[in-house]
């Protein structure tokens, strides 16, 4: 019987290559959001803050790559999946850490969630934008 | 590659003059109210509570100066720009220091956020007046 | 009267070489360390932890740059200055957030405070020469 | 057998007076400090923060101020009292709140504490004099 399993875990480079394009896509946008790539357990790996973004983004964004990392989806996908239960949606969004709305996205590697990218700054649309753009540059190695 | 940004902070006078403002406008209103400005940051820069104003008031001032400060936005403002997305608002209300009812308002500088304003103690629209009151003092050089 | 006052702050660019450069000295030295780097209100522009970082280096890093930030003086400055008043070092260092060991320190530009950085991960003095590298390639325009 | 007792509490306007001296008194000294003045309860009625002051001062001046309300006895006298009985000075010094070195001074009027002054910023003895120069202003009717 094994000791040990092994797990795929964001490397370092792909989370700091996660973050920088996603502040620059919402630079693009025209908006300041702060990017936050967490590794499988939600722990922080990588976090850039744009100039001039607000201060209540930095643990909002923290939070959304928090939820889409320890729940395996985005935050969108749980939000759904959550909805015609609403005792049970109330029940995880009041969780410490979780946020049910748009813009957390699980990095997904060979069918592995390997971490997660959350953005906060701009409008749902924003910010979801923002961590494809972030997702995408992680997994382009 | 700049190394630093400048921005622009709210006064220790600016602020002074907006709680005294705003306590004094509950006042002429017949309410005791507590009246907190803080910097961009959600920090807080001045506190006045006026005589007999109950003490839940202390901590909601100081978040809704906090919340128009960390979002760039009127707590009204932002309850307003979440309200068709149920999800949305309830997520940003239970974060921690967010209030979104009336009375918290950010002081704006040639288009610049430097700081905000909150109020409580009154009804909503006693707690708005005072706020405006005190964002009307901060920028009156 | 003034309304504002102009505070010089780091930028993203900066913080972002910040964290890099911090992270590549440890790598250099044969340690995993993380890098934050924060404004001068203590809240988080940029963060970076190294592949195979112990996870409790997180929020020790991030505390050594807040420490750094919020009394304008490198932990270990700030250690040295209370050292000899026992009361006062130990009122300081419970305080929420104060780290009083060496690897945080004030990143200052002509003379004024922007930032901070605050490595952990290493022992004291990787965490200390980290923390130099980093704080050296923030201001390396 | 009466209903109530009458407690004296330090009014808005002395509360007002009292940050405003105390952070002008520093001024004179080259200090930029934060000053909190609170009611018998400890709870904040006015507080200023110095253009430039250090974020730590905020927290760190309403907690002196709170712990000379509270136990009505200067932050100096308070220490000194348990300095003889290590156990208990390091159990009053980790509750929450609690600040035992020197700037916190009760405000007594007619051998009454009603409310406290806490000021942070410069050294020990600036924080001292600008609690005393608060104080005086307080009382100064």
């Amino acid at each position: 019987m094994p000791v040990s399993v092994t797990r795929r875990i964001i490397s370092a480079e792909a989370a700091f290559r996660a973050v920088e394009a996603a502040v620059a896509r919402g630079r693009e946008r025209g908006v300041a959001v702060v990017a936050a790539a967490v590794d499988i357990g939600g722990d922080l790996v990588a976090c850039l803050r744009a100039d001039g973004a607000f201060a209540a983004s930095i643990s909002i964004a923290r939070d959304k790559a928090y939820t889409a990392a320890v729940f395996g989806a985005s935050t969108d996908g749980l939000s759904n999946a959550l909805k015609d239960n609403p005792v049970l949606h109330h029940g995880i969004a009041i969780r410490p850490g979780v946020v049910l709305f748009g813009g957390g996205l699980p990095i997904v590697e060979d069918g592995a969630v390997i971490g997660a990218v959350g953005v906060s700054g701009g409008s749902e649309d924003d910010d979801r934008e923002c961590a494809r753009a972030g997702v995408a540059a992680a997994l382009a190695a």
